[in-house]
């Protein structure tokens, strides 16, 4: 009996002792698919047969692993931040140095490995406010008002854990999009807050119909407390360029029902589509007037993982909040304080896109180069996409208007969906799991995102370079038309 | 009335509708204090007169703020990593090279800036399991135990985020040290848990002792659900260093108590007192036998930031999980997909710190020699620290045996406490902020931290120059002369 107290009680944590609401989060982004992508990986290296010879990862909007190559300047400051013995070397341009020496002025004793102020280092968050400024034509961003975070979603998962209180009937509700990006529901199942979904309209190019807002606020008044509306523009994983009307009518919106507005707005320099133009939150609502831009609170979020840049695994990006009550503020950042600073190297690479080379200086041309070179395939491989995407019986496709993602529209069989749900499987998820295993091709379903009931999707990055996409789409048809005659 | 109805209704989000956990949060290492010392270096910079020409911010381990220099091996690959042109470079060593190449290969598109898988890259993890292994004596770790993460404190919050959970006399309680560094009580506020505080003792050189932790737990039955235990080893901000049988106990306590151990290993290069020596909770947990390593759930936790390093700015670290229940491990991925993954520089220093240069590489020698100068220098300070401090009527000090702080018993006169209470500052507050206006070292009081009621002190790191810690210890001497006088 020596160890008999011990042994016999199982374990202290468990899926039913653990934290409920963990339970609750998913994110399909990574799920299952991915995991088993990984695993036919390794069952390829280990010598496996397959039809293909290699898996290609579309589902995530990871630019580098598909092959972009980074930014020059970016990189160089980088290298010459860590290991600040290259600023005496002349293969680098003035500008790089420059930039680099400035950066680790600021920091603590001259290194990137010193913490930086919870915030942000204070420089930083002057040039992004300074970027803001400029792309929103003139209208005055403050630095007090910028907190650089650890990727977009830190800020994101930040502002709502703020947003949240309440038990019950009063409990904390937050408004996103179907189809959203799956950070957003995750955050609130983590949270434990409600979830008001507002539907973007496919037929209409997924485009935010206020209307519908509307009606989803009014559905959910009386069983929770309905506080902020989420916006993603660029969409994702829908592609769609909100038109500044669009974005007027949102905003006053949220100014009639009292919701806090969060713009993501990661996808900002990822437009595409002839007609289309980014238009910033923060810059409608200043035009809008007084009454609009001294009221209503909004928190903005940029990151330096898509765009042109494509520095995923960086995890820098930055919030800017507008009308934010200066006791949250302060509540705010005691909050971001107890993690101590956002990765330095990340708040480093924020400052190099927020001030990028000027014309007199010599890293502007070949940055120039490079980014319309990133940017130009972008819109080239978006078009393509929809086009070929177009011409499979039993897919439509929006036009990719912006972001990183197509999400069409898929017609699955009767007989799929009953296998599917014999499965326990969602359609989409089914036919996914089959690209996967008989293409290498790992996308992700549009069930992960949330859809219109009876309607699929899946949702598939343009990164691929350009004679592998045109690969990726050929098999995705040959596929789906085989898929399609099997299951008729 | 045209804009009547949205601007009588005030914010949406104010301290009364946000979520009145993060309310409950505290953070003292950057809190009132670290603003009054960033206030006034802004004011010195501005030409306001003061007693001091600058201020020493000995409130926070960071090492390279307080000068110490980066590691050349690690910044040298990490300036690799970044700028793989590069690898072309003659002036970089081949051992550097190696160790770039090797990461770069792991990473998607062979950039450190895609996206990593959410547990880490797997090289990486493969070679922290290897360093615990050594570390340990050999006894194994398995690579998918390993969690890397965005600083240790990452890890930690997520640990105590899957632990939570139930209501009222159900709700998780989770024991931590008093003093403790107060990341411990800031999450447990923020996620709602119950915090159950055991003392150390400061008589007997903060040791822990079981009696104590019985008495905690004793005291909490009935009102809460305990279920983790939180040890931090080395110290902070108390520096001890745990006996290898005040560990044992620990864990039999664990065990037989039904508890979660979480260890917090940090400083575990970080230990100056002869006879200490640093033992990890894993390697205690195996060498007690099956009975307990079959059973007890560990998660262990280290970081790029301290010991020799000093690598804040990076935010690496890892965790170890033992026995953690596999449907538990498949929620802990999930949830930390979320964010996608930990920052891919930290990753790849973390690779470095784990996996540094051989005996036959050629960065060895002055690897070996950069790192037993940070060490030694560091234990002198310590040493320094407490023989100094211990001269100052009405201060004593124990021990400094790991970490990188001391943390002094101060004796206030009555009359500084009753004014202290007028202002309705703890009384260590009081002291600290008038030893920050007269004399710019910003020290942290030890009620952020948490002291037995009655007793005060400060935390202050030993991580400045020898010879500007000579003038700060100088100056505390000074002050706390002049402040017993002045208030007796």
């Amino acid at each position: 009996m020596e160890n008999g107290v011990i042994s016999h009680r199982g374990k202290v944590l468990t899926t039913d002792t653990m934290n409920p609401n963990v339970k609750k989060v998913e994110y399909a982004v990574r799920g299952p698919i991915v995991q088993r992508a990984v695993q036919i990986e390794k069952e390829l290296k280990a010598g496996i047969k397959k039809p293909f010879s290699e898996v290609i990862k579309a589902n995530i909007g990871d630019a580098h692993a598909m092959g972009q190559r980074p930014i020059t300047f970016l990189r160089q400051v980088l290298a010459l931040c860590s290991y600040p013995e290259l600023l005496k070397d002349n293969k680098f341009p003035e500008d790089a140095k420059n930039r680099a020496r400035r950066i680790l002025q600021s920091c603590g004793g001259g290194s990137i490995g010193a913490y930086s102020a919870s915030q942000g280092i204070e420089c930083v968050r002057q040039d992004v406010a300074r970027y803001i400024e400029r792309r929103d034509g003139g209208i005055p961003s403050d630095p007090d008002n910028i907190y650089l975070t650890t990727g977009a979603s830190d800020g994101i998962v930040t502002m709502l854990k703020l947003l949240v209180s309440g038990e019950g009937r009063g409990r904390t509700a937050v408004m996103i999009s179907i189809p959203q990006y799956p950070l957003y529901s995750a955050a609130l199942a983590d949270l434990g807050a409600v979830q008001i979904s507002y539907y973007l309209d496919e037929e209409r190019c997924w485009s935010l119909d206020v209307r519908e807002l509307q009606r989803a606020l009014n559905a959910a008044r009386g069983h929770c407390q309905p506080r902020a509306l989420c916006i993603i523009n660029p969409g994702n994983p829908t592609g769609q360029v909100q038109s500044r009307q669009c974005i007027e009518d949102v905003i006053r919106f949220a100014a009639e029902e009292h919701l806090f507005l969060m713009a993501d707005e990661v996808y900002q320099d990822n437009v595409y589509a002839e007609g289309c133009e980014f238009h910033s939150f923060k810059k409608v609502l200043f035009e809008m007037g007084p009454e609009y831009y001294k009221t209503v609170e909004l928190a903005s979020f940029h990151s330096t993982s898509k765009c042109y840049m494509g520095e995923c695994g960086f995890r820098g990006g930055y919030m800017e909040v507008i009308n934010l009550d200066p006791d949250v503020k302060v509540q705010l950042t005691k909050l971001v304080s107890v993690r101590l600073c956002p990765p330095v190297p990340g708040q480093a690479l924020l400052d190099l896109v927020v001030n990028p080379p000027q014309p007199d200086e010599p890293s502007y041309a070949t940055f120039i180069k490079e980014r319309t070179a990133v940017l130009t395939a972008l819109a080239e491989k978006a078009k393509l996409t929809e086009q070929i995407l177009n011409t499979v019986p039993g897919i439509t496709c929006n036009p990719v208007q912006g972001a990183m993602y197509s999400f069409p529209r898929i017609t699955l069989p009767e007989r799929a969906i009953a296998e599917a749900k014999e499965k326990g499987q969602a359609p989409d998820m089914f036919y996914c799991m089959k690209l996967l295993e008989e293409t290498g091709i790992c996308l992700v379903p549009g069930s992960g995102f949330g859809q219109r009931e009876g309607t699929f999707h899946f949702r598939m990055t343009i990164l691929p370079p350009m004679d592998k996409l045109k690969v990726v789409l050929a098999k995705v048809k040959e596929f789906h038309q085989g898929f399609t005659q099997q299951y008729s």
